[in-house]
């Protein structure tokens, strides 16, 4: 039998690279726009001019159309506190090892991607689970006393769940209370305006030491040719360069000068139609899946995924995926999701959003045609 | 005063990205053949067979051209026991992980670049230096008890030491006697004929628990467009595709086509032409210091850097270093790469070759010019 738990969601999504139809992983995978297509077209002179600059001017010029077109004009862009790595994991587990070094207890967000619990338990961290609504409540988590760091990913994935601008304020002035450092994972932004206000500004005038990870990798298919970006507070008392130059001297200009193009496309029209992409999907989604015992969540969430849902009648999320895996169709069950209490996914699958429209349409067929199976 | 000591060598590396003449760092940085060229006009071209391919179709390719090409025939291609990653630092940080479960302590070759110490370090890991001489002696090394794993670097960096292959098969018996995980970084092996010979092969009949680690990116010109690839034994009980699965799903396609098409014109002259720039860069370097206080060390050396000596009378590394920068030349000093005894790098420093010739010969001036006023 296909063995499910124990399964890392990469591992399950590895496996959906294979074969069948993939609305696994996260990853964009929708066809290029004419105006990507010939961004594409052009890599060849990326290369070249990539050749003929300086690293630094480069990387401050990517740095700048992404982070600017995404609302964060205050990131320490040419400070030497914002540092372009292979992806946001790799940007992810330098903040693990580097928080591993201050505290041994640090409090993440439930639910989220199981990465990033592994990553931060293999750096031999304890941790202990912050619900989303305890972060965006009127007052700020209250959290054991061992606590030295909190982890936020903001927007979350799966739920889309976005920390507005007040109650990161809120968040981090009592951090800075605490001594804890507020680490957050922004990965998502692109995707949602509503977690587009300058969190750097915030962050910056709440004294709290920070590190946030930005990431071009959930928004244009190319490909996994992207970067993860993180940057830190001035006053930041972590030794996250020194964990940067031990894995890496430089991401490939090449990707950044990409990232550049795709980024002042993005704000040419680019974003706006990704947006009504994913928009338009879930809508689909939802529509093909109406009548039936399952249904969308989450129907705020902006991002490139979508988690479906049905009641407590139905089968839990493991026999269902290996029920579509059985009709040639990956998605993620979600109990990995709920790294704490998994228990708590058990009803629940993830849909990928960010492909074709006649992909997501083959996929909510099979869902609706393998719920009606269930005769509930 | 420019800051040395504490720094790592990536740190001082990028320093030298920045400005003045880089022979820093190691990465090659030489102009591209014609028919390079012609393979990077044609990346719009790879992407779009990299859209249209099954990912592990095209993984599986890369994998074969660039490990046949260069002798590792027993590679566990299409086994899952070998997965490509961002980079050769990503696989050993994976492989730093996974020995952590399971060790306290790993012998590691001594001197090497002081990523790899770093990182071992950084996951708990204590460790005892062997000498190159007493991993290619008649003997295996005696280690003490508590070692669980050997860590070797062949071709090693910066030295070029190369462990032949009945000394392989030797330290792999021994290490399987004695239950010991033995690990290979073996990123400089396209740079030299004397270790072509297949690890794979040695290392699975010597029963010997493995992990191997290679790269392409120490080789061809494209702007860190490269991955690394860490391979592993089937009896091998180590957490490695774990260790993976939390950092990536998959390196991009098109730079396995990159590679795949890279490999294949290496096989087609390009690796020859590699050894040729190479061995000439270094003899040049070794002409243009005759007579003076320095001379070009490891004449048997064939991979893409240098060390440049010189005696007792003239000035620790540190100060060379700091004396190279105000003339704009940025090399490495080579304390930081005898991580255990770094009074042992005090009268070497480090000289990128993968260069053009131009750049070498301005740089071979320098380097004569400031040893001539030394006065010794």
């Amino acid at each position: 039998m296909l063995s499910v738990s124990g399964s890392s969601l990469t591992h399950l999504e590895s496996r959906a690279l294979r074969d069948g139809l993939n609305v696994s992983d996260g990853h964009p995978r929708m066809p290029l726009t004419p105006s990507q297509e010939r961004i594409v077209a052009g890599i060849p002179d990326l290369f070249h001019e990539a050749l003929r600059r300086p690293f630094d001017e480069v990387e401050e010029q990517a740095q700048r159309a992404f982070l600017h077109g995404i609302g964060q004009r205050r990131a320490p862009i040419g400070t030497g506190r914002l540092v372009s790595c292979y992806s946001s994991s790799t940007a992810m587990d330098m903040v693990a090892r580097a928080l591993a070094g201050r505290t041994s207890t640090v409090a993440l967000i439930h639910p989220t991607f199981d990465n990033i619990p592994d990553l931060l338990r293999a750096r031999g961290l304890r941790l202990v689970p912050v619900p989303e609504h305890e972060l965006d409540g009127d007052h700020a988590p209250q959290l054991p006393e061992d606590v030295g760091a909190v982890f936020v990913t903001t927007p979350n994935n799966p739920t889309g769940w976005v920390l507005p601008a007040p109650a990161m304020a809120r968040l981090a002035k009592s951090c800075a209370r605490a001594g804890r450092v507020l680490a957050v994972d922004a990965c998502f932004r692109a995707q949602d305006p509503r977690a587009q206000y300058d969190a750097y500004e915030i962050l910056e005038a709440s004294g709290v030491e920070w590190a946030v990870i930005e990431d071009s990798g959930k928004l244009w298919p190319t490909l996994e040719l992207k970067a993860g970006f993180l940057a830190w507070g001035e006053g930041t008392d972590l030794p996250l360069l020194d964990a940067f130059n031990d894995v890496l001297l430089s991401v490939s200009p090449v990707v950044l000068l990409l990232i550049d193009r795709l980024a002042e496309d993005g704000g040419r029209g680019g974003y706006r139609d990704l947006h009504q992409l994913i928009a338009g999907n879930r809508a689909l989604l939802r529509d093909l899946l109406a009548g039936g015992p399952m249904l969308v969540a989450d129907p705020e969430s902006r991002i490139s995924v979508a988690r479906v849902t049905w009641g407590p009648a139905g089968p839990d999320a493991d026999t269902v995926y290996r029920e579509l895996v059985g009709r040639g169709l990956h998605v993620l069950p979600c109990g990995p999701f709920h790294w704490a209490r998994p228990a708590e996914g058990r009803r629940l699958i993830r849909v990928a959003l960010g492909r074709d429209r006649a992909e997501v349409a083959a996929a909510g067929r099979v869902l609706a045609e393998t719920a009606r199976g269930w005769n509930l």
